[in-house]
């Protein structure tokens, strides 16, 4: 029997209702959430990702505003600019889309976000508390496949997941996150990466396999065990002469095969992808709120 | 072939002998490393703790003062005593000894403390930073393990490391520590802890084993490959009428049984033990440098 489609888009939209809910309810009180994004240069895939998160905003009600840069822009002009961010009290949360131009560095760019406006949880402050547990801001990626688990009926307490990569955006942090004594978590996590020896035997023992490496269509059928569920973090570009554009995105995961021993299988695109821009808007909310309460 | 003892107070001795050199190096230029340590209340073990700290410092010539205060010290009067030492310029490392009595929270205090003055490692700021991989201090239970390993020839690079118990002090930072892309890591890392499943299932592929639970003698050879390196956290009382003290130090490791297996083996006490302290004066002398340098 073919696997179970964990679907993405529609669990990203009953996430997206329900902030709309939150959302008005703040506007009674006359409190509109605000999240400022800053996009330095033209990177095509940047200018992408900030007009989907703008546009995402604009459909549950958070308010945004889009600061853009030319790539040449001064580290110090950016900093400065954060700063008067920091301070805004209409601005509740605060993105800079990755990667910057070279000049810029990201670790400063990270370090200066104020941690209470550090919604994609990229600080080492909001990062230290996530690892002992303490209430902080979680990392949109991880905590859209938190989610992905526990809304399609696949809690991970008590599981043996296996994440593929010790990656900064989700290996590290999710590993973090999911071995945590709390709801959604108290899992015991195997974390692999390319220094792994005897992969498969790692990867068959999984409960939930967590694809992360960036690898396409890695994860083959031979490499799991019947009943997995797989979450697919993978976004890779394959040529393909049949499409328009002359490629399509492919995950890390062999999809085609591996759907015929999971239990349950992310697709690419359509799974982990549109839970990423729900949870950045759930941290805005979440920050608006605290910020407004403070 | 019975296993290896590694043995921690011999390790630690070596560890404070480069230290003394590195010390007598920044005398000639003046400096004088200095920790300063703050024990509220008479906890008889913190007590000694402290001031086997304290006879360490002084037997590797790092400068120390200690704070002792009644029980019944107000929680601002520890942070305000804080706050004067982050500020104070010959102190270099601040530690306050844990537990601290009902009305002082600990995490207030390991949030005042400055993280350029952190040498236990517990403030969030440096818990991001170790778990992003960046130059941090680390914490010195999970960084004394990892030099045991180095210094005894078992570098975890490539090694299956298991770690039982998902504490604060040890599995967590540790287990953040070890899967880095780093020297002394670069391990593919399972965390275990109360929730596993089928534990001795996980166990018996550990090729580094980390009990860290505070189960005493938990671990037995039933347990474990042979040939497995084993690092024994626990410090367990159990009774014992045949010692003057009526009771006795064991490991969470079956010592005995499992010596018969293991490659090599860490005894409690005289294995992790003594690494604390000497990864508190590497990290005094470190925070040192760093201050003294700005």
């Amino acid at each position: 029997m073919p696997a179970e489609i964990i679907d993405g888009k529609m669990i990203s939209s009953e996430i997206k209702e329900s902030l709309k809910e939150k959302l008005e309810d703040l506007k009674r009180k006359e409190i509109v959430p605000g999240l400022a994004a800053i996009l330095v240069g033209d990177n095509p895939a940047s200018q992408v990702y900030v007009n989907m998160k703008v546009k995402a905003c604009d459909k549950v009600g958070i308010r945004s505003e889009v600061d853009r840069y030319p790539k040449e822009l001064p580290e110090s002009d950016l900093l400065n600019r954060i700063e008067e961010l920091n301070g805004k009290e209409s601005i509740h949360g605060i993105l800079v889309q990755f990667p910057t131009p070279a000049q810029i560095s990201e670790e400063k760019v990270i370090l200066a976000v104020d941690p209470k406006k550090d919604v994609d949880g990229f600080h080492p402050f909001n990062v230290g508390m996530m690892l002992a547990g303490k209430p902080t801001f979680l990392p949109c990626t991880p905590l859209g496949i938190q989610e992905l688990l526990m809304r399609s009926g696949n809690d991970p307490s008590g599981k043996h997941v296996v994440i593929l990569g010790r990656g900064s955006l989700v290996g590290r942090p999710l590993a973090s996150m999911l071995f945590q004594k709390s709801k959604g978590a108290n899992a015991t996590v195997t974390i692999c990466h390319t220094a792994t020896r005897n992969l498969t035997n790692l990867t068959l023992q999984a409960d939930i396999l967590i694809a992360a490496m960036g690898k396409a269509k890695f994860v083959t059928a031979a490499m799991v065990k019947p009943g997995v569920v797989v979450i697919d973090v993978g976004t890779n570009r394959i040529e393909d002469p049949s499409t328009k554009s002359g490629y399509r995105l492919v995950g890390d995961v062999d999809f085609d095969s591996v759907k015929e021993v999971a239990k349950a299988i992310t697709p690419v695109p359509g799974g982990v992808g549109p839970m990423t821009i729900a949870m950045l808007l759930s941290n805005t909310v979440k920050a608006c709120k605290i910020q407004s309460e403070a």
